[in-house]
């Protein structure tokens, strides 16, 4: 299983969620990043038409989710099972992750098993008994004066992560960068650095006998630019209006 | 000023958001990884109960927000403008960033000065003309069967991101670039964009008439070079050298 198919090996478990809306923007949250599978324990509602409104047509995960009594039900053929926290338990001797670590781990594991990612209640977490279950804890870095991060903007996080850790196999990588319009040959931006410097030459911007320093300036800055070829036609064809000026 | 206080200098820029709730919900997103400077263009709805009910006691950066007519009014003390795309701009010459590297950047300039991401609308994102006020764009790597992500959603990963690079030990971020000049102001390269727009025009290479397609290739070309103010004194003095040319 390639390391972007282990994301359907991802489940994304919320414990007794008091709004619907909040599954259905988890359930948004999750598709966006290419999750799907959802476990809901006690949900105070579900379902529901709310979540459905909030899960903007990410209702195949609503559909498909599985609806149990407890967590341990959730989390009986799962290989990996990290709890989410949002505060800090120092004094708990517990393995606290950043989501990106965490990530890496989550899709390692979930390349041959089901892993799963636990998400507590609203107002007040995970209980000791539901943190008893988990092999990690997970902690979204927030401001210490303020972490109300949203339960959907969590599970947005991890799924983001999740995501980034899947697309780290080489052969699943194809940046966008790579489908935009190539770039010039180095000749090519040779031949522009020519013309340029023909160009200031006559317009007495540029000292021939002094051209080292301007030229290096420009060159630098045009270095940088990764020009493609219809670029480079642009400002050469612009040079050359420029010198054609009477 | 240290990486984390950077923060403060991030802009969150939202264009015509139809949703109020979604403001609300923006803004609890920033305040939950440290960030606070709010401006939106033409919100359909500010102040609204329902972005104060969605914001969740993030109502400090609701009631600071800058509301303004246009993109250019929330940008123009700002050295570095990122756009966030929802697309795969294949076609374009854009140079589009991951989330991850794109925060490295805006909290790298924002030690030193004022930057923004600008998210467009909910449906239809940034037009052609807002997009060419950015430097660069980032894309936020989503589902490709459903890239459909909340506005909230995306300030969310984008501002996380922001806190996750400010973060950083700043004694591990030691790249050359930091000692290299700062860039140019918004404003400036405004100014630098009039200047190209006339001499193309005195040059018969810019038909007044239709100057759209030349002028959005021209600024994202240097929109990505990242400019300093010395080398825009080289590229307007040698603008005026050749509007001079007898």
């Amino acid at each position: 299983m390639s390391a972007i198919n282990s994301l359907a090996n991802i489940r994304i478990v919320l414990i007794q969620t008091s709004h619907p809306g909040n599954i259905g923007s988890a359930a948004r949250a999750m598709k966006t990043m290419g999750l799907s599978e959802l476990y809901l324990v006690n949900p105070k509602s579900f379902p529901d038409e709310q979540a459905n409104t909030m899960s903007s047509n990410a209702t195949d995960i609503l559909e498909n989710a599985v609806v149990v009594d407890s967590l341990l039900d959730a989390l009986t053929d799962c290989r990996l099972v990290v709890g989410t926290s949002a505060r800090h338990e120092r004094s708990l001797a517990w393995d606290i992750l950043e989501p990106r670590a965490c990530a890496e781990q989550l899709v390692k594991q979930a390349q041959t098993a089901k892993v799963a990612v636990v998400f507590g209640r609203e107002s007040s977490g995970l209980t000791n008994d539901e943190l008893a279950l988990c092999h990690h804890l997970v902690h979204i870095p927030t401001n210490p004066d303020y972490s109300s991060l949203n339960l959907a903007s969590a599970v947005q996080i991890v799924s983001y992560e999740c995501r980034l850790a899947s697309l780290i196999n080489p052969t699943e990588e194809s940046s966008v960068e790579d489908q935009t319009e190539e770039r010039v040959t180095a000749d090519a931006m040779e031949g522009y650095y020519k013309h340029l410097e023909v160009a200031m030459i006559e317009a007495d911007f540029l000292d021939p006998e002094t051209p080292k320093h301007l030229m290096t300036r420009l060159r630098r800055l045009y270095g940088r630019v990764n020009i493609t070829p219809s670029e480079l036609n642009i400002l050469r064809g612009m040079l050359s209006a420029f010198q054609k000026r009477k």
